[in-house]
């Protein structure tokens, strides 16, 4: 029997890595002059990844790789105003629109009266803040924990804070890495709702067996009646 | 009678806005050619207000603002080997070694033991993370609560949480704007910690009274004294 489910936020709830998606193909063209797009993609991934230590997650650490990468690509000669760009296209993802995957509320109102839901996303503070206010569906959480990285103390940490007992937790998100393996480390229940994109970064094997997986919200009432007695 | 004391971390616990100054020197120098000190120090502030909406208070934002200021002084004509410059004046700050202010050690120890300690600090979730493990403080607080903005309605909520009357709350930091006021609007109280150096965006006048003033934290044990019955 699970009481209460916790809800990753990006890519789970709203999207989000359609955005760094769509800024990545920007950035490509932008650079197109200096670079091809897989020499791009795999200059900005290392980037990221080698300043994942000084950032954590989150479009303004994004935004400075994105700069890193400009400049050693063009060996410096990227210009003053390509680089405004860049800062321009960090202030675009930052104000975007937050958009709701299909069937998220009607999956939270179905939830809602049996289960104590939490919210539990990685990243920025600032920004997740400003997009969990901007998604509407702040009220429909008991709490909503913001972390800057999701393994399995985070979880036991969180779980303790709200007194929840692990094996009636249950996550639902969209990354295998994050929100499927930690929780099962912390002795939970998990499911996968994969997002058509991912960042590489996110890739993870999934394990062989222990959680569910599903293709959208709208089927997680249904398997959760699985769950009770 | 207290029982639950606050404490701010940058510019109360351990040295900040030197790292922001000093860096602020580094960036008017290496602009120097674009503008005098003054106008570089008014144009990076404006900017820096400008872009809160966008991203918060923390090092990651400041130096997009500084990259977006040096673009701005030199019509876009800046070079990239200067960005890049900024971007490792950004490095620099975020893997700085944490250095506590003088007697704090000695303060938090001998308040341990009467009172409830909460680290209540404003920023970048990643950045104060890390700020707070390195201090090697993190044991000495029943609970560290990082927030992105300190407002009458972030301490309400934060006392809530631990079941404290306001009236037992005491909060210590460097900050009118952030420390003082919105703790007195709460209900609590306050004391005031000036540091050496105050970011302009964080200037406020102080109220007439209601709130206390000490040099530093090696102060506080004594004062806490006079709350006592």
């Amino acid at each position: 029997m699970i009481d209460t489910i916790g809800f990753d936020g990006d890519d789970t709830l709203w999207h989000n890595e359609s955005l760094f998606s769509m800024t990545q193909d920007r950035f490509r063209t932008l650079l197109g002059h200096a670079a091809d797009p897989e020499t791009l993609n795999r200059r900005l991934l290392d980037v990221e990844r080698a300043n994942l230590r000084f950032y954590g997650y989150g479009i303004k650490g994004f935004v400075l790789s994105m700069i890193e990468t400009a400049i050693d690509v063009t060996d410096g000669r990227v210009s003053g105003h390509d680089i405004a760009t860049l800062v321009a296209f960090g202030k675009t993802m930052l104000a975007h629109p937050v958009e709701l995957l299909d069937g998220v509320e009607a999956a939270l109102d179905a939830l809602a009266g049996r289960h104590r839901l939490l919210l539990i996303t990685k990243g920025d503070l600032f920004d997740q803040e400003s997009k969990v206010a901007r998604s509407g569906l702040a009220e429909r959480f008991a709490a909503v924990e913001i972390v800057s990285e999701k393994d399995a103390a985070t979880y036991r940490r969180i779980l303790d804070r709200h007194g929840v007992d692990p094996r009636r937790f249950l996550m639902v998100g969209n990354s295998v890495r994050s929100d499927v393996l930690p929780v099962l480390e912390a002795g939970g229940h998990a499911v996968h709702v994969p997002y058509h994109v991912t960042w590489a970064h996110e890739e993870a094997k999934p394990p062989a067996d222990g959680y569910r997986r599903i293709d959208t919200l709208r089927a997680l009432p249904a398997l959760l009646e699985e769950f009770r007695p």
